[in-house]
């Protein structure tokens, strides 16, 4: 079975019929592929990451194991991506940014909370679950903090759980792309192992394919009105 | 049980009791906790890295996972290590350097080999195996490549096995830190479930302590003359 098989559009189904004919096969399989193997049954929330290749690593982590959305407190540090470390990857993820005035911190969580999710802070301080132990049930979390100062008081007191990766040597803390990709890994891995539905719903699939043929074609908000126009006037 | 309960000094056992004097009895506990934990079961070969937080990140990951030994390629890039990534581990790990005028690949994976090492190139080209399904009856060393060219035509062709991330997104590969991470923690945590000796000897453990012991404690080299004296004369 081709892999891509699986993908049906639910939602637009005739505007992305329309625009796949401005990208190659392969790549409009490649999307499908991709897409099949998309979750949000586990986001990633990172609060005030001030180094840019580290930000950047994650974000190609979380492209590499399939998770779509990274949401981004911005309280005293902008994100940066570092283009030679995210190789491109911001391109196909949902960066969701919280930059207002004020509180990013209970913003993003108390969002991401009335989504469904459960916060798990990732902190080398706290034993409670591990990457191998965590119970995956519930849309999931996981909070990351700063490279020196880890999470913020406020998002400690926020999490649901806490989540520790075992570690046996001097230093006490990994370095945070290497600690969020060791839990996306595993935590992926499991999910994939698992009976559960941590997929994309079609609708959601849909949403994200029309986002990702846009970003991969020129001129393509002209298209897309040229497309609306054409069905208006029974063309399509 | 004390975990630090198993270590014994095969070797220099006095000269260790004369130098733990000089550190504190909580700093020598650790020194035992940690060693019992260090295996050589599993190395890293790192070939022209040149990015210093990636090099540094390398370290960190290898002392938080207990991996005592780096084999350190530099045909082309010199070996720099970033203090604010690493944080203080290189202090604490065997850092081999292969620097000389010529083929140094050659010169480290020929030195692997005749420990007995099965070479085992990380490469997301090579469909072969998993880090849940390589085998690891044998000591194994991981290589890895440059953050843009990946590994040498010359290491891929003295490898004996390769190891790919299995992946799901649009980036082909990732991040060199991350990648050997997500290896080390995977394959130590296996090493660790398994019923195999992957622990160091205890006159490895007895070397690395006295290294650890002298790194700690200021003028250790006049101490250890002392001690040599103090013996030599009966005083001890």
């Amino acid at each position: 079975m081709n892999p891509a098989d699986g993908f049906n559009a639910s939602t637009h189904p005739e505007l992305i019929e329309y625009l796949r004919n401005f990208v190659t096969a392969e790549r409009f399989n490649k999307f499908r592929e991709v897409l099949l193997q998309r979750t949000r049954h586990l986001t990633i929330a990172l609060e005030d990451i001030y180094q840019s290749h580290n930000a950047s690593a994650v974000l190609r982590t979380c492209d590499c194991f399939g998770i779509q959305d990274i949401h981004i407190i911005e309280n005293r540090n902008k994100y940066e991506v570092n283009p030679d470390v995210a190789l491109g990857s911001s391109k196909w993820l949902n960066l969701v940014h919280y930059d207002n005035p004020g509180d990013n911190t209970t913003a993003c969580l108390n969002a991401l909370k009335q989504k469904g999710y459960r916060l798990v802070a990732t902190t080398p301080h706290k034993n409670d679950f591990t990457p191998e132990t965590l119970p995956l049930d519930q849309k999931t979390a996981l909070i990351f903090g700063t490279e020196l100062a880890g999470l913020s008081p406020c998002a400690l007191e926020m999490a649901d759980d806490f989540v520790k990766i075992p570690m046996v040597g001097f230093t006490e803390s990994l370095n945070i792309s290497v600690s969020a990709a060791i839990l996306i890994q595993s935590i992926t891995g499991r999910l994939r192992n698992s009976g559960m539905r941590w997929q994309l719903t079609p609708a959601e699939q849909s949403e994200i394919m029309v986002a990702w043929l846009k970003n991969s074609i020129k001129r393509s908000e002209e298209l897309v009105r040229e497309f609306y126009k054409k069905k208006r006037t029974g063309n399509i």
